[in-house]
């Protein structure tokens, strides 16, 4: 999968394919993704390579959806046949989870989709990949978090996923902390109701005991950002997760590193999100027919 | 121009480009075109290489979109802030004209856009370029259609477009035939309100003493066609122009130079819309930033 990665993502040393060509003829499948704004989005470099590498005859293109035209901007484009899936971003994460048919469990939890498909009787799907893509990649890594202590600061889109996920991979308790106290409040409710006793809101990030503690917030992201919590605070042995991917090793990793702990970067989540997407889509190899 | 043409299409010996790639990243302008079916469409063969040539981020992709959605999926496109414009193709040309805010002359007159761009107001502007790419192209190749006698076959979307032209070009008389009774009078009629006693309806196709005889049918597509008028039956130095462009020379363009008659292919009609589309659409060659 790293050498579907482009220039800037990390770990994918042999591989700067970046934004490597698609050609589309009038047989070429759809796929958007969905934000405001949207220039920054990596899904077009990430997913066309990917559809170019199955030999699939498909395109991703980006969509910059104000948010009061989101539900005609979907609506129009379920009406287009040859479209296949949606990708959505910020801000429209919510909204079109509203918009879809059906959620998977996660999306409800979560609260918003990531991704989209035509289901089998016509009805669109939402689903949200992020805190799966994330426990993925911690697995692909090695780590298997069932029965762990978690510690996660974000309380955001991100941050709700990715405790989600790793409730559902079954860690033991997990403690969130997030610098708005509503949006706090918010989520470890609705993850309290879910999975009662293993979940704490913490007005400061509880790092004493655990195993695994996650940067979901986007301190990082930015040179001179403070770091989320304090590497120095975790017992040894444990886990730092950045879901930062710019720069590759952020402070809080370098950090983290600098005091024997061990260290799991951005983009380990950012591939297992692609397998994902690629099983939720469909996306299998297929020899490209000539086209002319 | 000839350097952007696809394979399968003529007079451009040395540009076999075809499905020349496009890079696409989260700030790519989009154009679509739009039809049912779309798997026949060249637009994005000849536009994506057009945009690529210019050194715009901009990519054009096919939309199949089934008559009854025309409505919602235009008005969704619509909403999509990063969408510059739409091409239109059969058989949504008439309908996608009556969702134009405003109409070109010539689109009222044919009676259907194959364009629409987004207006300095954000309103969506309709034309269509069918007729006047046919004219640019008779004079990129020597022809000035002024004054000349002309005998028209089909009256279509394509003749209605080539007609309309025509008579704008200044032929002194046209005359038009079809077999479908009902639609040739709906057209001369039409045509005739607009330039009295220039236009003919005719029972079979007119050609003594025709400067011009074109094909605007699509006999010649398949080998077994009829041809749609006699090429002996037109005077010496007589034009004889076909729209078919799939053989590069038709039957009918076969015989009318085996009785010594010059001939002009479907090419040029659509080389010259291609020049069209850069001028409606506003693109304009422009350095292409690096992109990462």
């Amino acid at each position: 999968m790293t050498e579907l990665l482009p220039p800037g993502v990390p770990d994918a040393p042999g591989a700067r394919t970046g934004h490597a060509p698609v050609a589309i003829d009038g047989s070429t499948r759809l796929f958007a993704v969905l934000g405001d704004p949207v220039a920054q989005v990596r899904a077009p470099a990430l997913l066309n390579p990917l559809f170019a590498g199955l030999g699939l005859n498909a395109v991703l293109f980006p969509v910059r959806v104000p948010a009061g035209r989101l539900a005609d901007v979907v609506h129009g484009l379920h009406g287009i046949a040859n479209l296949d899936g949606l990708l959505v971003t910020v801000p429209h994460k919510f909204a079109a989870g509203r918009l879809a048919a059906r959620r998977s469990r996660a999306a409800e939890l979560i609260g918003g989709v990531n991704a989209l498909r035509r289901g089998p009787d016509g009805a669109w799907e939402g689903d949200n990949f992020d805190g799966a893509g994330f426990v993925r990649g911690l697995r692909r890594a090695g780590y298997d978090p069932t029965g762990w202590r978690a510690a996660l600061a974000g309380a955001g889109g991100a941050g709700a996923a990715i405790a989600v996920a790793l409730l559902d991979a079954g860690v033991a308790h997990l403690s969130v902390w997030d610098p708005d106290p509503g949006r706090l409040d918010a989520l470890t409710g609705r993850l309290a109701r879910h999975w009662p006793g293993r979940v704490t809101g913490a007005a400061e990030p509880l790092l004493t005991g655990a195993d695994l503690a996650v940067n979901a917030t986007p301190l990082g992201l930015r040179p001179g950002d403070p770091l989320p919590f304090r590497p120095a605070a975790l017992p040894p042995g444990a886990l730092v997760a950045d879901v930062v991917m710019t720069p590759a090793d952020t402070a809080l990793l370098r950090v983290a590193a600098g005091v024997g702990l061990r260290t799991h970067r951005g983009s380990h989540m950012l591939e297992a999100q692609l397998e994902l997407y690629q099983d939720f889509f469909g996306l299998h190899p297929t020899p490209r027919t000539r086209r002319g």
